[in-house]
């Protein structure tokens, strides 16, 4: 690809002094009347603009007065590395400044905007170098990814997000109007990416958007979002699942830790630190009487963790065994959803986990039941109609072998790996029951 | 990962012989009066199980006797290098054999099977090597794109598919139940990833379904279907657009041909062909007068190329140039969406293109309108209500860069280089008017 004859800012400190050319917007303007300052930015950094101001230079000193904040130009001038520029150590002395296109002088919202209006205008808050970085390392982790999984033979597939029929539960399903009929937007590609099962996939991965119709305002949930799938033949238990998830994410952190370590200590004053092997693995209910131990009874008598346990688990694991991860294991049959294993020993608990980063719940995994009858048996017992389920049902008749999985939630991993409380920070467009715009 | 103790059948040849495990489902049983046959396969291939028959075999006869095609099994065995097996020129010789999954013995589809009798049971289907073959390629072009991105510096972006109104047109809208209100999903992340080069993100790109409420049945359209899309900025024309897109074309066919390429001959007797660089490039207006010489007329008066057209004008592009890849220029203004750059000389034409792969259109590229009093002129020419557009005029108005890109159907392409007639076969699970299962 041949790159246009701009410079990106990143590189600039490594060329030696002279003519250069550099494209971006606009962040500051200190227009002084002896010399003029200009931020410019691009996607890759910020470099000091200057221009004395001369009789030969009163053109440009003219449109520099000029200057809306985020216009976008072209600038050509001489590099020069000065160590007093405390913007590291460069400047560029103009030669000449071409406006490609001038911003309106309003700025919608400022530095400190509240949440919604700087959602209002997302595409002026990424701006920002912080969430240009949110998004530089969602691309190191999902390559990271993708190329552990390609390296070990994964398949990579798409399932539909148009459905005749739910996945799960009727009760948070978008409606289509589908030409004659009605279809649904998929919760999650669980059926289908268990469908490469049968299939014969092996091992098959997916990333894409999944759909909720969870009418909750919290900071961490939306109604469309990411999920980030994984699902292989032939393993043992859930155990299986578990190694090859830490592995995913000593992967992906690793990677992210390498190219923008430096960076998120700099913008977010956080360490990624990259996480040992095994995980701690602590089973739901010693989980809860660790946490009850430590003053915190789980106000729920279904079995399930709540939020506050999990912050409260996760400062134990931190305090124990220094660890930001903890897989919750052997999650209640009366809790999972009737395609997880049941534990061949104690029909009342599931080959099932939970993995937990930071204090917050990022994945669910688990064996899947791959035995047709016992499968019926615990949709029936869950209330589901094996009629509706029959195209689902059918992948386990015909030959299906013993396998597992997890989903994920792509922005919750990043939410948590920035230390961000808030969903909205981490997803380039967000949605929510209130929010369909931009 | 730790892997199961099996091993895969493609790693079964270089092995000495001795004891080995495998475990795969049942493609065919030869049950003879002396000996058994059986052909095990799995995601990496097939191998031939042989079962003497003598006393102390008896129960893995009696077992393999009764073995509907496509049960899971895992078998223990005597691994034996044999040129006279035609398979492969190795065997197991069977020590032990264990249904893990017994198929019921009806199999609902046969080889002769007609596209939609296939679908319906589409994860049986793709057990078929050729199937499984498709999605593998899938994986190594789709892999070999993003880390050509990811190496070239660009943000991976997952644009919502749920939005408050239509992207383009109206006219092929799905509509959704959005709690109080209506939302419509998403025909192109075009609005989107543009928003991303005023955020000042550079270059992007993004992999995601899109939705189009087509109701025609052609062999190449989809109601769902995998976008692959790029765009960035500072460009100077779409001439830049169509560097990028054959670079990512050579990358993606360089890697299917390392890692599929013997394969591919095999099982579809298709060479697969590195494009050489530049790919020819064709005006709108020549390939016409040319599709015209070769004695076809494109029977459409709207300046636009029609799939008959299009396969004349890559015929004679194989013909002279040798190439499967032409860009067809310079599409008319007209024809063309309100937010294509028309060319600065010929207002009446447009900075785009259409790429043209062994005949078929495979993406739509362009330079963008960046100059926001001029994109609301052409979008008021459409016939397009400025008002109705103000979030995406909004992304104008605030500074933005010269920018262009494209989007490319992901399926199109492997069908084209697969040689397949229809889209069908390459689509995990295809969506159509009529078709929303499995």
């Amino acid at each position: 690809m041949t790159e246009t004859s701009r410079t990106l800012v990143k590189n600039l400190s490594a060329l030696e002094d002279g003519p250069v050319t550099v494209s971006g917007w606009v962040d500051t303007v200190r227009d002084q009347k002896k010399v003029q300052f200009v931020v410019l930015r691009d996607e890759s950094g910020a470099v000091q603009l200057v221009n004395p101001r001369t009789d030969d230079t009163a053109e440009v000193a003219e449109t520099i007065s000029g200057l809306a904040q985020g216009s976008f130009v072209t600038v050509t001038g001489e590099l020069k590395h000065d160590e007093r520029v405390k913007l590291g150590g460069i400047e560029v002395k103009l030669a000449s400044l071409e406006v490609v296109t001038a911003a309106i002088p309003e700025t919608p919202i400022a530095a400190d905007s509240g949440i919604d209006k700087r959602m209002d205008w997302r595409f002026l808050d990424l701006r920002r170098p912080e969430q240009n970085l949110v998004f530089r390392v969602q691309t190191t982790l999902e390559h990271a990814w993708r190329t552990y999984w390609v390296e070990h033979d994964f398949i990579e597939i798409h399932t539909p997000k148009l459905m005749a029929s739910a996945s799960e539960s009727r009760a948070e399903l978008f409606e289509v109007e589908y030409f004659e009929t009605k279809a649904y937007l998929s919760q999650s590609p669980q059926f289908f990416k268990q469908m490469a099962q049968p299939a014969g996939f092996g091992k098959v991965f997916e990333v894409g958007p999944a759909f909720r119709a969870d009418p909750s305002f919290t900071s961490r949930h939306a109604t469309e979002f990411t999920s980030v799938d994984a699902e292989i033949s032939w393993i043992s238990s859930h155990e299986d699942v578990m190694q090859l998830h830490e592995e995913l994410m000593v992967a992906g952190l690793r990677a992210v830790k390498e190219k923008h370590g430096e960076e998120i200590k700099a913008l977010f004053d956080v360490d990624i630190e990259v996480p040992t092997q095994p995980f701690p693995r602590i089973p739901l209910a010693e989980a809860k009487r660790i946490v009850a131990e430590r003053g915190y009874v789980v106000p729920r008598d279904d079995d399930d963790m709540d939020p506050e346990g999990e912050r409260q688990i996760a400062a134990y694991v931190k305090e124990t065994y220094g660890h930001d991860f903890v897989f919750l294991t052997d999650y209640a049959a009366s809790i999972r959803p009737f395609y997880h294993m049941r534990n061949a020993a104690d029909e009342t608990i599931t080959n099932s986990y939970d993995l937990v980063y930071n204090g917050v719940e990022i994945s669910t995994g688990a064996q899947r039941e791959h035995r047709v009858d016992v499968l019926i048996e615990q949709a029936k017992e869950k209330g589901l109609d094996p009629e509706e389920l029959g195209f689902y049902l059918d992948f386990f008749r015909y030959g299906v072998p013993p396998h597992g999985g997890f989903g994920m939630g792509l922005s919750r991993v990043l939410m948590l790996m920035l230390h961000q409380t808030n969903l909205r920070e981490v997803v380039y467009l967000f949605r929510g029951p209130t929010r369909l715009t931009p």
